[in-house]
């Protein structure tokens, strides 16, 4: 492991690191995470979908724009022209939870992992605040990067993807 | 519990909800999530904070700017004019990981858990940002809420709050 | 009629009005504007809320956020803490079109009807750039102020207004 | 036609569509709308321009700045790094209105139609807000797409295109 | 003088200040500053007002929207409802410069000195954007609080303000 | 030295250049500023570095976050994807200021230099907001574009640079 983090120069000072060098190539990042919440809360996002409000959809489409709002929240990344950005959401019975998965696409010098963690934080925080009125105890937990392809680094897959 | 989420509307349709004729009390959320990380990536963190990169400073800030821009990013919150943020963060040797805790306060109609969340989300995002090339196995996780004062609903303390 | 526009100075120089006296009162303001489509498009929305794809759902937050920026939009608008934003669709047949509806209220020294407005235009933008890739010569039209209420001006009432 | 909307997947859910394969080729979109106003406020817009108030170019550069925000505002719009935006203004004496055209280019996977229809709500929203205390009843109208050059699609242009 | 600056608490760490005990009191801040380039730049600008391009007119506004952005650019500034923005223009002849003043207002518990500073900043480094390809050498010099009323602190006046 | 700025068209209006054909090269811009102070405030600096709160870090932080908004700010400026920027600052005893530095680098058609003088500035308006309440006569100034690199236009360097 280096003895230094590549957002600090030298003297430790941060910057948004050089990337003018590295090929415009194509780019895939894949993040999860969860919130865990009462089962009376998952069965009003279930029955939610049907008829008395879609918080997936409000979710899903928070994470997109969320996506496209990364560099403006995370000081030190590049901005990227993202090409893709997908949500998919899936109810989990036992413990109760909804787990949010988002992939995210570009074509440039940068991956776009913080783009796909920023898209299922966002999603997440924003079931939270639909839900938050009927159950305070939520919990948000095992956000991570499960998957990245392209760039200098090549690939990478969690031990746990699919 | 209700059989209704308050987002939605009686036929189901987001909306952002009438707060015009709730009383502008003073308010305040605390927030904390953690970031399970590497040992050896718990080490630089804290030599950071001496010389080679202060990573807690970078986070702390984004976080702080992230508080101001909830209502941009989750789309039925409210804009709040928010008077307090502050983030404090703890390493935790073993396991190894970084905590996070943040507050926000603002003198409104409606109350701030959001804010605090959100500050929380994005200072443990430019963490992982900042130390994602030495170690990708990262994983935030314990995201919640702590405490809430003020507003028609009262006090909310978690359990494991201290 | 005046021979001067309030948001210019006597020297013909534009500025942000000064408010500074003006009372915080309650405001709302009601707008509506209509996108005109082709038949086919027009059913492919109404089968989306079903199953197809949710075309009103995602033009529905996108006013909503919309009418969040309208001070990062139009140059001269003051800031304002909106309290509530609605948008209602409704489906017309012969000519087919969807009306947009938008609902803005605050408890501050300035109306918001732009707010409202903006929900409106931001609506509709997104429908025709959901329905773009079927139907090119949709036309968006009669965007105008239904209603207006509080400030020191009084209440206004489309002609046409229900 | 096709029986589903390409801004949402097989399942319905809205995403922002993979365009990582589309060619970077130059594109080209132009757009018009009207503004509906009175006789005498038109007059204060053509007076305006020489020495009480310049309402057209505060409109034009609102209108330029909302074009690169059209990502920012439309939820499954790509972020574009546009190449070139340009406004005009036409007086229209009888029935009075402010006639508004657009064009936006870019060389990239994606076409800008969307960024030309935003500069042109945007523009005469400003219209609207700096007249309103004047003219209560103006009607935005007539908001279509012109022409669309580049791309797989080809070449679009509206029947009543000059 | 104290040895503590109040953006950063006990343990040195930045935070966003406590403002929720104060008054909301009506606050005024004046900030003034320059751009010095050639003479015949200067002359350039002159003539736009009239015909070629108004320089100042797209200076001012700049001004005006970047005001409305300063507590997403200043990291520990509170988020402000500014009720005032005014900017005026001098052309100095010799040495050639064009002075910048800018005037910010709002009823709230903090000050709005950095309001009025970045209306100045922008709208000068927005004249350099538009005269850079005519002229490299400009410099923007002697940006400064002339003035400021309102608050806790009370009045302060530059001793140079007029 | 043409007898009309390009920012504005043959009628004087002003328009965001067409770029369309230029050339993707690689760009970069280095521009520099002051901050006058008090020695006091000086040395508060300097002792923040270690441990009373590093006024040093976050302005550069606020700079590097800045330099991605540059085109939001300044209404004529295209959109830019930075490869990477980087802020210097250097303490000066006598008279006591704090110069910055800052380098911005893209690979595209268009300079960015506004990006670099952005930088600049926001970062010295930070070290303004943070010492504000202990020194209310700083100036900022000597603000300027110190060399460019890249583009049509070929390099440039200010007589003053190292």
């Amino acid at each position: 492991m280096p003895d230094q983090l590549t957002h600090f120069d030298a003297q430790g000072q941060a910057h948004m690191v050089d990337v003018g060098d590295k090929a415009a190539t194509r780019r895939l990042a894949v993040a999860e995470g969860l919130i865990r919440l009462e089962a009376a809360t998952l069965r009003l996002i279930e029955d939610g979908s049907a008829k008395k409000g879609d918080v997936l959809g409000v979710a899903r489409l928070a994470g997109i724009m969320a996506a496209k709002k990364t560099s403006e929240l995370i000081p030190l990344c590049h901005p990227v022209a993202l090409t893709r950005v997908a949500l998919e959401f899936e109810l989990l019975p036992d413990p109760p939870a909804v787990r949010c998965t988002a992939s995210a696409e570009t074509v440039g010098p940068t991956g776009v992992e913080m783009e796909a963690l920023t898209a299922v934080q966002v999603a997440l925080l924003t079931i939270y605040d639909m839900c938050k009125a009927v159950d305070r105890g939520m919990e948000i937990t095992g956000v991570r990067l499960l998957q990245k392809e392209g760039g200098r680094s090549g690939s990478y897959r969690h031990p746990s993807a699919p």
